[in-house]
C-alpha cells in the first residue's frame, strides 16, 4: 500500500523541492550561452542609463565573456544546490567579483530574463534548422535531377494509377521543405523581437532603454507591450512547435515513403546498409530502422504543439509556474529534428532506386490514361476515348506505350526544380541569420 | 441486439452510397464559386493550346458567369442524386449547351479540381479572417489608448503582484494578434499557389499551360511539382489550421481574463448587457455566455491541426479518399472563427471598465516593488532595498505611493501602441489581397 | 474589408442570438426522447414528496407519453423561436394542460435536466456500440475460423518475415474488440449513475427523493456529491471518448490493413465490388473507398478525446456555457462509428482472400526461421541453428517446406477462438442492458 | 551552415548507432526487474516442455534471482557497448555460466521479451498509481467530513450563483477519484495478459506452453492470438494513457480550483507554506507553486494519449521500430503522476478553510434562490416564487438567511461519503493485486 508523503521518515521538504526544482538544473544548460548574452546585453544598457558604473561595465563585461567561453568549451556547470542558470551565473560573477555581481540583476525580474534567454536559444536553433532543412532539400533536388528518367508506378487509393518518376517523387520532398521554411520564418520572425525589460510581466520604473538591447542582441523588434512580451511564453513555444511539426510531418511522410517502397511487395529502393538492420538467416530482410525511427520521432514532434497548448491554455494572463514544464517537452525537441534531418539528408544523399521497377507486368494498366489523352488531344471527346480504352482493356486488346510524354509544367517531362530553387531562394532571403550572428559577436568582441 | 447490415431489408448499396457521399453535396457548397472559378480559368488556357474552339469558349464562360451569379445569389443546389459540385456544374452546362458542357472537364481530374477549390476557398476565407483581426485588433488598440490611465492589478500566480493598466492589458492583445498574422500570412502563401493541372497527381500529356491558370486565378505561384501539387491536400489544411488556432489562442486567452475579470470577484470590468445573461432572482449575475462560447470555440479550433494530422498522417504519398474526410472538420471552421472574431470586437468596442479599482486596500502591497526600485534608483543596491521595504511592510509601516512612473518602452506610462500599429502595417503590407481579387473580377468579367 | 458588427444594419441582438444558440436547437434533438423520460422519472418522484398533486401525476405522465411517442415516430420538431428541448417539452405540456405543465420544472434546474439527458442518452449509444462491435466481433471470428488453413506472409518491418494465416489476421481483430470492450464497458459504468437532483451543482432545499429517480431511471447507482454530478459534465464526454477511440483505432488499423492487403502490390484479399470504385479504363483498380472513408472516420474520432479535453481542461469547478460546445462533436460521434462498425462488419463478411499468396516465391524465404526452431528442437542451440540456416541461404541451399506446423496456444494452428469468445463472454456479462431497459419499458407503461 | 553529416570527419556509423539506440539503454532500466522475472518464467516453461535440462534450471533461476536482487539493490547497470536489458542480463548470465546462459533466448524473440517486460512494468506501476488515488481519496474524503460545517459560496460562470460547502468541495473530488479507478482498472485488466509466447508476433514452432507462464507470471488470462499480442504493443500504452489521462484531469481540476482559491481576491483557502513560495516584499503573496507543477504536469499527462496515437497510428499490423519511440513518453509518465498525487495528497492534508468566507457581503445575494425553494415548498408555483424574489432583491426588500437546510443525497446536509466510499471499495474489489504479488514472490522464491 502507498504511504503516506507525511507519514515517511524523508524530509517532507526535500521531496517537494525536488518536485518544484524538477529538471530545471538540467534544462537551463540548454539556456546557458544565451543567459550570459543577455546579461551583457543588460549591463550594457544598464551603464548607459547611469545605473552601472562606466569602470564596472567592462570588468563585469569580461568576466561574462569568459563564462561564455567556459559553455562553449562544456566546462560549465550547475553546480549541487544552486537553483538555476541564472543563480550559478551570479555566483560566479560574485565569487570573481564580490558585490558587483549582483548588479547584473538590477532592473530585470527573473521572468524576462528567461523570457530573452528562450528566445535568444530558439532563435538560434531555428537557423540551425533551416539550415538543415537546406542541405536536404538541396539532396532531394539533387536526385530528383539525377533520377528524373527513371519511372515508376503512381498510386492513388494505393492502387497502381499512372506513370510517375523517381524524379517526381524526390523533388515532391524538395518543394515540400519550401512550403515548411514559411512557417519556419514566421516562426523565426516572431522569436526575433525583444522581451527584456518586462520584467515581471508589468514593467518597471527603472528608465531602461529597450530600444538599446534590442539593437545590442540583433533583434528585428522588440515586444513592446509588457504584459505581451510575458504572454509570449508559451505562446512562442507553440507557434515554433507548429513550424516544427510542419517539417516533421514532410519528413515523416517521406520516412512512410521509404519503408513502404524498401518492402518486398514494392522493391522500388534500397537503402543503404548502415541504415537497415538484417538478418542473417533472412538476407532479403532489410528492415528500414532509421527511416522507421525518424518516423516515429516525427511524429512524436507532431504531437509537440498539442502538449504545449494543453499546458499553458485556459489560464489568465500573468506568469504561472506552469510554464516550467514546457520546457521539458520544447528544449530538446530542436536536437532530435535535427537529427531526423541530418539522417534523412543522409540516406536520401544514398539510395539506389530500382530502375526496372515497370518491367513487372502488373504496372502495365496504368499506361490506359495516357492512351486517353492521346486519343483526347487527337480530337475524340475527353470521356468517348476513356469509354474506348477500357473496353480495349477488357477485351486485351491493349498494349502499353511505356513512353510517357509529360511536357507541362511540374510533370515528368519538366520537373521545374530551377523554379522550385528559386522559391526556395526567395523564402531564405526573408531569413536575416547574419544581423543576428553578427550582434552576438560583437557583444562577445570576436 | 445489432442486426446485421446485409440481413435488413434495406438496400445494402443505398447505405453504403450514404456512407462514401457522406455530407459531400452539403459541404461542396462551400466551394461552389470557387469550382466556377477555376473552370473559367481552366477552359481560357484550353481555348489557348487549341483543346477548345475559339467560338466555344465565349459561350461557355458566359454560362459559367452565369452559374456564378446565381451561386452568389445563393439559388444554386446540388440536385437529389448529383454526387458533388463539379458533377452539378457539368450537368447545368450539359442541360443548356449540350456536349460542348462536357468539354470543360478536358484536360484535369477531379482531383486537381478539388484541389484548386480548396486553394481557393481558403485563399478567400483567410482574407476574412485577416480583416477581422484588423478590426479587432483597431478596437483593442483604440481600448488602450482609451483607457491607459487606469490602472489595474497585474497578477502572478493569479497574486496580485505589481501594478498594471487597461491600457497595457487591451494593448497586449492588440499586439499579440500581430504575430498571429505573421503565421495567417504564412498560411496565405502556401495557400496561394496553384495546383491545377496535377490531374490525379502525376500529371498528364496534355500541353497544358500552368503558367497562364496561374496568372488568370492570381495564384502568387504555382506548385510546381505535380506530386507535390496533390501532396499539399491535407498539408495546407493542417497549416492554415495552424495558422487558425494561433488566434484562436489569442482569442480564448482575451475571453478567459474577460470571464474571470467579470466575477465578483474581480469586478474590473462590465460586459455589454445583450453579451450576458442574468437572473431575475440575482441581480447581480452577468453569465459571460458570449466570451465562454467564444472561448469554447476557439479552445475547439485550437484542437483543429490535430484532427487533421491524425486524419492525413501516415499515409504514403498519392491520394486517399480520406482526405474528403477532412472537408468536414476545414470548412466550417472559418465561419466559426469569423463570428468569435467579431463577437470579441463587438464586445471590446462596448465593454465597460471599473475606474475605482485600486481603492480597495487588498491591492496596497503591490506598490512596493514600486519602492524597491524607487531606493535602487536613488543608489540603494537592488536586493537591500528589497529586504528594507519587506521589513518596512512586516511592521506596518509601509505606505503606497499610488503614482506609477514607468516610461520605458512598452510601459504603463509609454504603450507605444504607434510602433505596434507600426509591426501591423508591416505585416499587413505583406499580404497582396488586391492582386486576387483583380484577377478574379478580370475572370468574371467585372 | 471587414465591416463591424454594430455599424452594421442587421440587428445586433440577433446576431448575438445566433451565436449563444448555436446549433442547440438542432443537436437537442439527439436528446429529446431522453428529456421527456427524465422528466417522467422526475415527476414520479415529486409527486411522492407531495410536490405534485396525486391526481396531477398521472395526467402529465400521459401527456409526456405520448410526445414520446412522437418523438420515437420522428414527429417531434423544436419551433422556430423554442430555445431548446426542455423549453418544447414543457410548451407542449403547457399548451395542452395550462399551468400544471409548467409543474414539472419544480425542483430542478436545466443544468441537472441536460446532466441526466446527457447519461440517458449516452448510455444507450454506448449499447448499441457495444452490440455493433459484438456483430464485428462474430463475423471476424467467423472469418478467422473459415480461412484458419490460408497461409499469408507475416510482416515485421513491413518485410516479409514469417508465416502468418488468415486465421490469425481476423482473429487478432476479434481479440482487439474484446479488450476495447473493457474500456467501453468503464464508459457505460461511469455513464450509469444518476446526477438527476443535483440542481445548478449545489443541490437544492427541495426534499428530493434521488434515489427514487435512480431506481425509476435504472441506473446502478447515483452520482451523490452535487458538485461532482455538475463536475461529471465534460468528464462523462471525454471518458466516453477515449472508448470509442479505442475501438476506432482497432477498426482504423483493420482498415489500414485492408487497404494495404487490397493494393497490386499485395493482392491477399478482394474486397466486396459495392465498396470499392473502379476505373472503366483500368479494370484492375478497386480502390477501397469503404475503408478508406472508414480509417479517416476512425481517425477523426482518436481525435475526439483530445477535442473535448481542450474544451474543458483548465476550468474551475461549476457549471460554465463552454459545455455546451462539447455537444457538437460529441453527439454525432457515436452514429459515425456505429457506421463504420456496421460497414466493417459487411466487407468482412463478404471479403475474399486470395489462397494462393505462397505459390510467389520472394515469399520462400521466411520458412527459414521455421527451420532454425526445427533444428533447435532437435538439439542444436538456438543460435547455431540460426546460423547453419543463414548460410545455407546465402549459399543457396535453402529450401523451403511450407508445412507449418505452430501448436502452442495463439498460433496458426491452434487459434483458440473459443478461449477468445470465453473472453467476450466474460466482458458481456459485465453489461447489464436489460436491467436499464426494462426501467425505460417501466417507465413508458410498456 | 549546416554540415553534411557524410562530409564530417565524424564516424557515420556512430552517430546513426547513437540514432538508433536512442535513449534504449537509459529507458530499459525500467524494465529491467520485470525482463528478469519474465526470463524466469519462460526457462521454467522450457525446462517442462523438455528444451531446457531438468539440471540447468535451478542454476539459471539462482543466477537470475542474483541479478534481480542487484536490480533492486540498485546495483544493475547496463554496460557501454551492451545494446539494451535483455543483452545485459544474458551477458551476465555467459559470463557466469558460459554457454548455458544463452538458453535463456530459445523459443521467444526480443519481441515477445519486450511485451511481457511492458506489461509486467506497467501492471507494477498501475498497482503503485491505484494505492496513491486511494490515499488521495482517503485524505479527500477525511477532510470533506471535517470541513462538511463551513460554507462557501457556489460559482456557476464563475458567477457568485448558490451555497455551497468545503464538504461538498472535497467530496467532490474524492468521488471524482472514484470513477477515475474505473478505467484505471480497465487499464489493469488489459495488461494483465500474458504475450509471452508470440514470438516475432506470428508464433513459433515450439510446442510452447503459454497457460503455464501465464500461471507463473500470475496473469489473469493470455493474449491469445499471437498477432493480437504484438497488436497491443501500444495498443496497452495508449489505453493506459487514457487511465492516467483520467487521473490526471482530476487533479489538475482540483489544482486550478485552489490556485484560484488562493488568490487574494478569493482568499478561500490557505495552502501550506512549504508548497507555497512568497517575496519577502509582498508578504501576502503565497504563489501556489505545487499547485501550479502539479496542474502542468498532469496536463501533459493528458496530451500522451494523443501523443501514443500519433506515433502508432497508421501502421498496418506486425512489429515496427516506431514502437520504440513510445517508451520515451510512456516509462517516465507513471512516477511523474505518482509525484502529483502524493504532493496532492500532502497539501489537502495541510491545508487550511477560510471559515468565514461568506461575512463578506457580496455573497448575500446567493441564498435568493433558497428563499425561490422555500416559498415554492409552501406551495406557490416556482416561476412564481422566483418572480417574486426577484422583485424583493431589487427593491432592495431581501434579507439572507444564511442558514441552509438541504437534505437529499449529496447535498450539503447530507454528504453520503458512506456511500462514496462504498463505491470506493466496489471498485477497488475488482483488482487483485494480492495474485500477481503471491505470483512474482514465488518465481522469486521468496
Amino acid at each position: 500500500m502507498a504511504s503516506k508523503l507525511w507519514e515517511k521518515n524523508t524530509e517532507v521538504n526535500q521531496e517537494i523541492e525536488k518536485f518544484t526544482v524538477g529538471r530545471d538544473r538540467e534544462l537551463d544548460l540548454y539556456l546557458a550561452r544565451y543567459d550570459v548574452l543577455g546579461s551583457m546585453a543588460h549591463i550594457t544598457m544598464l551603464e548607459s542609463i547611469g545605473l552601472l558604473g562606466k569602470d564596472e561595465l567592462p570588468v563585469l563585461l569580461e568576466e561574462l565573456r569568459r563564462i561564455h567561453a567556459d559553455i562553449e568549451a562544456g566546462r560549465f556547470i550547475i553546480e549541487e544546490g544552486v537553483e538555476d542558470v541564472h543563480s550559478q551565473v551570479e555566483l560566479l560573477l560574485t565569487r570573481k567579483l564580490g558585490d558587483m555581481g549582483k548588479k547584473i540583476h538590477s532592473g530585470r525580474s527573473r521572468n524576462d530574463q528567461v523570457l530573452v534567454d528562450l528566445k535568444l536559444f530558439t532563435r538560434a536553433q531555428l537557423q540551425d534548422i533551416a539550415e538543415e532543412v537546406r542541405v536536404l532539400f538541396e539532396e532531394l533536388q539533387a536526385q530528383s535531377e539525377r533520377y528524373k528518367g527513371v519511372l515508376m508506378p503512381g498510386y492513388t487509393h494505393l492502387q497502381v494509377a499512372m506513370p510517375s518518376s523517381f524524379g517526381l517523387w524526390f523533388g515532391a520532398y524538395a518543394e515540400s521543405l519550401v512550403d515548411d521554411l514559411l512557417f519556419l520564418q514566421a516562426a523565426y520572425k516572431m522569436t526575433n523581437r525583444n522581451p527584456l525589460g518586462s520584467a515581471a510581466g508589468y514593467g518597471s520604473s527603472f528608465p531602461l532603454n529597450r530600444t538599446l538591447t534590442t539593437e545590442l542582441l540583433g533583434f528585428d523588434s522588440m515586444n513592446y507591450n509588457v504584459v505581451y512580451a510575458q504572454m509570449g511564453r508559451g505562446k512562442m513555444e507553440r507557434n515554433v512547435a507548429f513550424a516544427l511539426a510542419g517539417i516533421a510531418g514532410t519528413l515523416s511522410k517521406l520516412a512512410f515513403d521509404a519503408c513502404l517502397f524498401n518492402s518486398q511487395n514494392f522493391g522500388f529502393v534500397k537503402l543503404p546498409d548502415n541504415c537497415t538492420t538484417g538478418s542473417s538467416i533472412m538476407p532479403h530482410k532489410k528492415n528500414p530502422d532509421v527511416f522507421e525511427l525518424t518516423r516515429a520521432k516525427c511524429n512524436k514532434i507532431q504531437a509537440l504543439p498539442q502538449q504545449i497548448i494543453l499546458i499553458m491554455n485556459n489560464l489568465p494572463c500573468g506568469y504561472f509556474r506552469d510554464l516550467q514544464i514546457i520546457k521539458e517537452v520544447f528544449l530538446p525537441a530542436f536536437e532530435e529534428l535535427k537529427d531526423c534531418l541530418r539522417m534523412t539528408a543522409y540516406i536520401i544523399n544514398k539510395i539506389q532506386v530500382n530502375e526496372h521497377i515497370l518491367d513487372d507486368p502488373k504496372y502495365d494498366n496504368m499506361f490506359s490514361v495516357e492512351e486517353v489523352n492521346r486519343l483526347a488531344t487527337g480530337g475524340m471527346p475527353f470521356r468517348d476515348a476513356y469509354k474506348k480504352v477500357g473496353l480495349d482493356i477488357e477485351a486485351g486488346n491493349f498494349t502499353p506505350d511505356k513512353r510517357v510524354h509529360h511536357t507541362h509544367e511540374g510533370s515528368i517531362g519538366n520537373l521545374c526544380n530551377d523554379k522550385i530553387h528559386e522559391l526556395m531562394e526567395q523564402v531564405w532571403s526573408g531569413f536575416n541569420f547574419a544581423r543576428t550572428r553578427e550582434a552576438e559577436n560583437r557583444l562577445l568582441g570576436r
